[in-house]
């Protein structure tokens, strides 16, 4: 256990508390406690150990059960592949959702002000770039289902990113993309059958993102659900009723696109 | 020279005239003449002779100029790519627009009658598929500008391809796909500011494709015109005041995931 205080910006003043374990021989994690706003955040920070210099950081915003497992998973593939990843809290410490009445109550707690949606986001972003193996200048994001609007919504209030991926994320938003404002390249990956994602939010975004010179990489999976990259859907959709379903090939394929983007803008 | 005469189907009774050329140690050039319901088109044959075995063939689909040197040279670069490709014609013999008027006149006779333009494609489509060197049974199509309306047009009539391929292609079309018709994965390039193919088109598009559940990638590149794939675009907007460029950028990213699609549709 080692107490960290990083000098971030005056939104997320933030004593981190690190408990260092080892994954892999090479791969390193740590559970990062934040606070933005006087509320207390839990994250996970994982990269490999044995790769020398700075690198570029991923964000990773969980689905709107909160910060669980599957989000410290994509942070860990994503170290594997020569990142450093922080998979983030948007909900606040042991906010972690166990039936879909909790995820929805959750999520729009959290995103009743967009604001502080992206005071959440920009303290989890200072924090990523000031780790000790990140080239703060190369930074994206990736996010699924809520995380996927997240990332999608931090696009186009201009924040600062070099790549924005969606993974069956909610695409409408109270706010547009504005022409000449979204600075990242975007991946949108979405279930041509996800009923949470109809065909005329799709529609919808690849308008917004044209007319605002976004460059824009839309990929729909034929006959592919709701929650296509986590392999625990299957169990929500039995347990609670809900059109969920994971896809293997869509979320090899999704994954495989977004290295290949990261690869491109990151030119490694 | 040397005349061949391939068994096809009745639509297209067809003797070809082949004009062999060496373009490089290994390619084979063939100028074909074939015949569709009576009418002589002059198509362009490219492929490897220093690859054993059958391989899948593309099939190209000229601009609205008709069949020209820029259409020849695609297949030439698929044939570097271990492809048989076929530059077909949907004019007829000579019919190569000089004017934009002449084109759009083309381009007005060739598709007022879809069955028409089936036909010749097709036609097309069964001499590719019974050249010696070309596995019948893995077929692919890219078209540009008028052909991306084309292809995307066979992909909508059922027409039985792995891969269909539109690079700032016309996207809206008399007719629709229909769910579980469409057999090909499609890919979609276009530019973001291509006044020929505005962002409600592109909107539209990807709704139609999404609720036909086809297997879709949209690429958008932000600030790019029409004919981005073309270095002779520049020219045709000096000469004619078109809204038209060459893109390298975008010529160079549809072309690389052009060839990662039909590796992973024909596993190659």
């Amino acid at each position: 256990m080692k107490t960290i205080r990083y000098g971030l910006a005056a939104t997320a003043a933030v004593a981190l508390t690190l408990a260092s374990a080892q994954v892999s021989a090479a791969m390193q994690t740590e559970t990062v406690e934040y606070q933005v706003n006087g509320k207390t955040f839990t994250g996970y920070m994982a990269y490999d150990d044995d790769i020398d210099g700075k690198r570029p950081g991923v964000l990773v915003v969980h689905e709107w059960w909160g910060h669980n497992e599957f989000a410290r998973e994509q942070a860990e593939k994503l170290a594997l592949e020569g990142y450093t990843a922080f998979a983030l809290d948007m909900y606040g410490s042991g906010k972690l959702a166990k039936h879909p009445e909790d995820a929805k109550s959750f999520m729009q707690e959290a995103t009743k002000d967009m604001d502080q949606v992206k005071a959440r986001f920009m303290a989890a972003k200072n924090l990523l770039q000031q780790h000790v193996s990140v080239d703060p200048s190369r930074i994206a994001a990736q996010g699924y289902c809520f995380g996927g609007a997240v990332v999608l919504n931090m696009a186009r209030l201009g924040v600062d990113l070099d790549a924005v991926v969606s993974y069956h994320g909610a695409l409408g938003s109270p706010i547009s993309a504005e022409a000449g404002k979204v600075e990242p390249r975007i991946h949108v990956y979405t279930g041509g059958a996800d009923k949470m994602v109809p065909s005329e939010q799709v529609a919808g975004l690849v308008k917004e993102m044209q007319d605002a010179e976004v460059d824009l990489t839309l990929v729909s999976f034929p006959g592919v659900l709701h929650s296509f990259t986590n392999p625990g859907a299957d169990q929500i959709a039995e347990e609670f009723g809900m059109p969920v379903a994971y896809d293997q090939n869509a979320a090899s394929r999704s994954w495989e696109g977004t290295l290949e983007l990261y690869s491109e803008v990151f030119g490694n």
